[in-house]
């Protein structure tokens, strides 16, 4: 098997990120009338810089089980308008409270609080109808399957839900932490391996390897972010660090410690490569980019 | 045809009411955990006080076409945790800022405003989840079609698009009242008949028909909402009055006075119920409706 640079990945991931950025610029509506200025913000919210990753995932899941791209593209162009809103809400004042959002004004900064919420509800809405459309699949069943899904892991039970725990900070041990990040972004995480198998009508074991894959990487993906937060450059981050510390908020750094998240870190990414061994070389570029995504400083 | 009684209209309205509640009760998320805050928040917002004429409109409309009921109640939960979610969203200090909503504190007064952002999020969400369920419909294009209705008339170019117009105020004629009315409430009313035609595969002919009869009907329900701003009873409202002449926005009763007011809507409401004579009998409760709806005090 192929070793692949980190550059090689860095370039795959880049591409992935360009694709969705093209097509999310092709289906986000336009308006010429005075409601331009929701369409506007929506664009800024999702168009803006952002490292893609649930796009990547997404893609190279659809690769391994010979999506047509098209398809798998519009599945991470729904993502990501369901991840741009909640990143809206969750700056906003009543919320978070960031001004800054990957080194830009945040969208109640760059518009105001009323039209972020708008732009927050509306991209929501497109996260749905464009799964709903045609062109997402031919099968009306699919298409209904990745809304449920999508709506499972977006909404009380998902990431809403662990948007509301992670505001009531009612979390003061490794559980409540675990569980918070599980359903705050673990669920969307997933979302992005689930939504291209459902589009290859892949096996249940199948589903339940990559899922599984899917939560250990999005577990080990917030152990690194609860990292940056206590150690990393703002300047690099294009936000503020230290943040959940300094409003007492528990995670997996503030609870464990550095030395013991990163031990930690390291046995759970070998554990999340292995969830890959039955796809073989299949899982090739997934497997690598384990490593690639989790050695990430911003 | 029998003359329908206020009275008979005013129980089967009802009764709609009452089967839509029953219905959300079950279909809304609980939730034990820290997270049970949002989904009691969800539940106070969608389970409280209502007319729910847009579940009255797609039941009768249901019925009309032999749609079984189970199915229709679904898609009329969908609308109303959509039309929940907008009014929790509208009532913010940042958007409207209005405390009270149907006599009770509106959902961030009653909660905070975090949770209110987040519970218009999920609920907006448990609509899309609760149309692609199997249990809608066993036909998955006949679900995917449902939801891209839903979200088409929900978005940018729907309700959230007319809020916008409605926060910039930016319409200072009859034309931009219309077009703003059309997108903000407008698009969701007619959802109410449209979903239903959707369940029924109804013929483009039928469509067509029945989305021009909700298209005027709405029309008229906002004259009439304007009138009650301008000249309703506060309490029996269950909100304040004369908000938009207070905060200097045009509406068809500050455009038009009082009088022409009137009388376009009752060039309206007859204009309306023509659009139901090629249905015949079959029409009978809908065509009664028009007047019932349209004389409503509060």
């Amino acid at each position: 098997m192929p070793v692949l640079s980190n550059g090689e990945l860095g370039q795959r991931v880049a591409e992935a990120a360009d694709l969705v950025t093209v097509a999310l610029d092709e289906l986000l509506p336009r308006a010429d009338g005075p409601e331009g200025r929701l369409t506007e913000a929506m664009r800024y919210s999702a168009l803006g810089p952002g490292k893609r990753l649930r796009t990547y995932f997404a893609l190279e899941t659809g690769r391994m089980f010979d999506v047509p791209e098209r398809s798998t593209l519009r599945a991470a162009c729904a993502l990501e308008c369901i991840h741009a809103y909640s990143l809206v809400h969750d700056d906003l004042p009543a919320m978070d409270d960031d001004d800054t959002r990957r080194g830009r004004p945040s969208a109640h900064k760059a518009y105001d609080e009323a039209t972020a919420i708008l732009a927050g509800d509306a991209l929501q809405t497109a996260a749905f109808e464009i799964l709903a459309h045609p062109d997402t699949h031919s099968d009306g069943a699919i298409r209904a399957e990745l809304v449920a899904r999508l709506a499972q892991a977006a909404g009380a039970r998902g990431m809403c839900g662990g948007q509301m725990i992670d505001i009531l900070g009612v979390r003061d041990d490794l559980g409540g932490v675990a569980r918070m990040q599980r359903l705050k972004t673990g669920a969307l995480i997933a979302c992005a391996f689930e939504l291209p198998l459902v589009l290859a009508r892949a096996k249940d074991s199948e589903r339940h390897a990559m899922l599984a894959f899917a939560h250990d990487l999005g577990l080990a993906y917030q152990i690194v972010d609860d990292l940056l937060d206590a150690e990393g450059d703002p300047e690099r981050l294009g936000k503020a660090v230290g943040k959940d510390a300094g409003k007492g908020k528990a995670n997996f750094v503030t609870l464990l410690g550095v030395p013991a998240a990163r031990e930690r870190l390291a046995l759970l990414r070998e554990q999340t490569k292995s969830h890959l061994e039955p796809f073989g070389a299949a899982a090739e570029f997934l497997r690598a980019s384990v490593d690639f995504v989790l050695e990430r400083q911003s």
